[in-house]
């Protein structure tokens, strides 16, 4: 079986770092490879952001459609895309925002999210409820740390845990949940620190996609999630001009 | 003041028609002009309509900007990247379903969607929840019309009214909203039938923009709406490659 | 057309200042009246104060159906009679808070409420709810100055401005709506020193009124708002003894 | 102990059979007595009916405080007035609406509401949300018998028993609850033809307020519900006029 | 008539003291006794104390059901059992945490819980959503008290205290819950001392039976909750092995 | 790893098909062994049958940690236990209620769930709604087939079949859940039959078990579901008399 990790970002050593994670939960038989769109933001910490890595989500779907991949991760916390992914594969397809709070829904009965800036943190609270997660998701702290600092910050580790430390108290919380799929490596150590669970969404949505895959499940192609038939589009991709991209 | 009023899709009919309507609800006051994006699909009816569509939309609101425009609409009733437009755009951004939604709740207890085609119906229900009015939202329901043949099929206006006394019976409902900005002309018409009121979301989108720049009200822009920063991006948009569409 | 801004209490400084605050958003169509009953309390900050201020505004909405008058504000932001008086007029009627909460939704992700007197809080929490607003207003905050002391109080200013400040950090909202039609003057000022929107619901639900009569809306009159048919009443007002008002 | 049972509405017959129906369920400690307002609708089936019969409510409660009445129901199923009266009343002071439903939520999963004239079903849907019982509430069904025919139309047991039925299959319902007070005598029979618990709110108020007195509890005063120091009003009540009531 | 108070618990100094404080609001006719099972932890402060003791709380509604008792409250605060004894009773069975939340619900806007351990908070939590109360329910606050101690400790009364004053402030609630059967006998002193309302759920449930009783209602058994046929079981209670109770 | 299955009836044949379905999805690394209880009913159909099987549930966890056991799915759709379950267990401890519903929320906008009994549908709904699968669980339908004899009625599959045709089209569902243990066997067929996505419990929990262990990943232990320390206990549980099993 083959899962294909999309990390929404074009920071290529965050895709290396989010398939090394996502190799690191699937089992001998799955074959997991990472890619960004062709297309992007290094990293995604807006509503603008997210919309312009969208197209070349979709695109690296249509790609592995076209390859035979299984089924496929979203690797942004924000799960950008994600309809519109389930729409264009056959098999199914997992955001991380979504796999990372229903694992921790499993163990214990409310969850903390821990993020990077603070305006990521309405987009999810909104995913929360959407995912009908709104009360087991207790609160969303953001560390005020840049996606891309994740990697570069010496002080980042540090002020991760000491933000879940708060998260954990303040919302009398069970579980933390990384809300960055840029924090994937932290996991294991953070839990050590904290002695509570924490949960790495891009672990949580790779295995999440192994299991129903391993159930033959994918996304019902009976309604709204049909693959769309193809459509009349005016003028290129590359006739939209986005000045605050090109400046 | 000018209002701008964003036609997601590419159908040039559609485009005027949308303008028409938004400009006999604005005052002599407001400058209403109606654009399309310079790339995207006829109509949107999936989720990955609206994702293509989005970048376009942002351009426009991009180009807006530089311009001076005041305020805008988003004329599909998908709200195709509000959040975002809220990001780049100075004053107040509406989308026409959360207009026509709430405008509805100031008409009756309860109000009912009639729309397009059977696939946006769950984009729709999200929509409601995600603004509140779940609860008001008594029943959407779908006439199976494509949106491009709103304008074309001669037996459109009969099924939108069949449809709506259905909606109405069974839901309980005082209020028709209509789902699609392709049924804006039909609101007068469809009320004097039903003998309820019927809210298009072009015009309630139009005059919820008119009235909240009365006020000197646009979004909040000291959080999540706060205006990106340019930020690094790899690649092009005309690197990414969509089969769908080029088929 | 002509909107009618009922003030609910019998401050006749509160119903000017009122008026004046709604005639400043109205266009030059636009005919503002601002009205109070023929009876009721100086200010309305109980229950009770909203029961017995209600009968003199349904006879100012009937005197308005007599004269023409086309649409309604009811300035309180209790909302007091609100659905009461959508039975009996035949254009639109809409209440501060409501207008004023749907208004701030269409400007950030949150809004905070702030208002005068503590035991005003419960009732503006029941109305959010039934707006479907509970998840957008994330806390309402009284100052504890009463209703006619907005007006005299040299400290209301900055009371209401500290509070806002503390209410935006609590509730990380993008938003204040005031939380009284005495605060109505406040709003602009209020907004350049907190540099966020602040909504003030007289201007907000006459720029409601206007719209809705530009769209040619009124409430839905075939269900639960039917213009009641008269029916036999014992007794005459004047009979009901309310000790606490004749003491 | 004495508990006055407020009938909002004038219609003497009515009155009387509430009582007697509160008297039924009260023990041999418990002095109910019966009243109505000196001012009011025969009936209340609007919005406007409600508004018009709370002062008179209100009076009531005040005479009965004068009086040293211990406690209080209000005996219509839109439970006009509950939170003012709470205001006046030192003891407690419990709505039919409310009570019936709590009862109901005791004796099984899911209740239906069978009530009068179809506009009362949007105000009892929103009690029912108010009150934490909109997932209890599994449905709100109108005979379309005015309220005083109920005393006078020969089918209307008839046409109750046949709505039951279809409320308790359609909603998969445990238990009716009769949605207005003029049926109070309507329930045992009821429950012998249907099999299952019929709550009439009058029975199910009258125990309540027995309850909260024998264990002391009154309305909390710290708060939202605390006496209103008395306050100046303009005017009086009989200078408002009310065209449709002098009719 | 009789109604049986089961404590859950086998600690024979607080069933006594549940019998009292039941028989204290239970007026002459009521003959109250207070059991405890034959087999159980004694306490109840974990969920598998709760499954466990539950076995034997519904043998005692069996007993019951032979002996003509006509209702039943289980008084411990996570309402064990509840369900499962609807089914097996012919008359109303009333848990201490429903019908302490629905008591409180009348005599305020909101309310707090203040319980034992921790550990209980969760519980309690998911109580007040499955009753509908979860928007009353403004906190449940642990004063660390284990149940035992609650007899015990010198210094019980005062943690209660203190934390009922904590809670007041941050939920600004109206009303006291006390969220243990064991806390029974600290209503009216707690009340006197914080001068809110305090509800105790024993007596909350006693007269909420007593009410039940005198209308002639018990639970609906048309349907979920009838009374089950005997069916083959395997093996004997006493086959089950426990080593954690055996230790 | 280690899998522990715990059907909670005790109906062996049903167990060794469980156990088998579980095998089915587990990768060659994960043990799975199927158990029934030492004592319980032979199918659970009502509150009372879970309350009676939970004991012996509870027993199989210790034995299996005694043992060194992994993981656990509790295997019947009322997740009886569950909460108790994961204080005893170091390691995670999913039911196949909650997994089978999350697994659904991947694979569309909502589900409907097919059971067994009509008076089984009010505990899933309960359920539901605790794990915040309210909104996209669209139904629960009762096909009126006892347990047991899922497995003996030639016609079952066909029952279910129909019923779910029916679910899918009154719920406008994307996917099927099965709902209950017996039915594991029917998922691959009854997808081919209807064309949407069927999720069994048995399949979705152990996947979900397997994956929570590729993450290291169990429930949190700090709070809620610590485990229980041993605790004083009266009697033993063969002192409980159940007439209603004895019979």
């Amino acid at each position: 079986m083959r899962v294909r990790v999309i990390n929404p970002n074009t920071t290529a050593s965050m895709t290396a770092t989010i398939g090394a994670c996502a190799q690191s939960v699937a089992g001998p038989d799955l074959v997991v490879d990472a890619v960004s769109p062709a297309f992007g933001p290094e990293s995604l910490e807006s509503h603008v952001d997210e919309a312009l890595a969208v197209p070349g989500v979709l695109a690296r779907i249509a790609e592995g459609e076209a390859e035979g991949v299984d089924g496929y991760v979203i690797a942004c916390f924000g799960d950008p895309g994600l309809l519109a992914a389930r729409e264009l594969a056959a098999g199914p397809v997992v955001g991380i925002a979504e796999a990372a709070m229903r694992a921790a829904s499993y163990l214990g009965r409310r969850f903390s999210v821990v993020t990077t800036v603070d305006r990521a943190v309405g987009g999810i609270e909104e995913l929360a409820l959407a995912y009908g997660m709104e009360r087991q998701c207790a609160g969303v702290h953001a560390t005020g740390i840049p996606v891309v600092e994740l990697e570069t910050d010496p002080r980042a580790r540090a002020k991760v845990l000491e933000l879940s430390r708060v998260a954990l108290a303040a919302d009398r919380s069970d579980v933390i949940v990384l809300g960055c799929a840029g924090m994937a490596e932290f996991a294991a150590w953070l839990s050590g620190e904290l002695g509570v669970p924490v949960v790495d969404g891009v672990a949580a949505a790779t295995t999440t996609v192994a299991g129903l895959l391993a159930q033959g499940l994918g996304t019902g192609k009976a309604g709204e999630f049909a693959t769309p038939t193809p459509k009349a589009h005016a003028g290129r991709l590359a006739d939209v001009e986005l000045p605050w991209v090109a400046a």
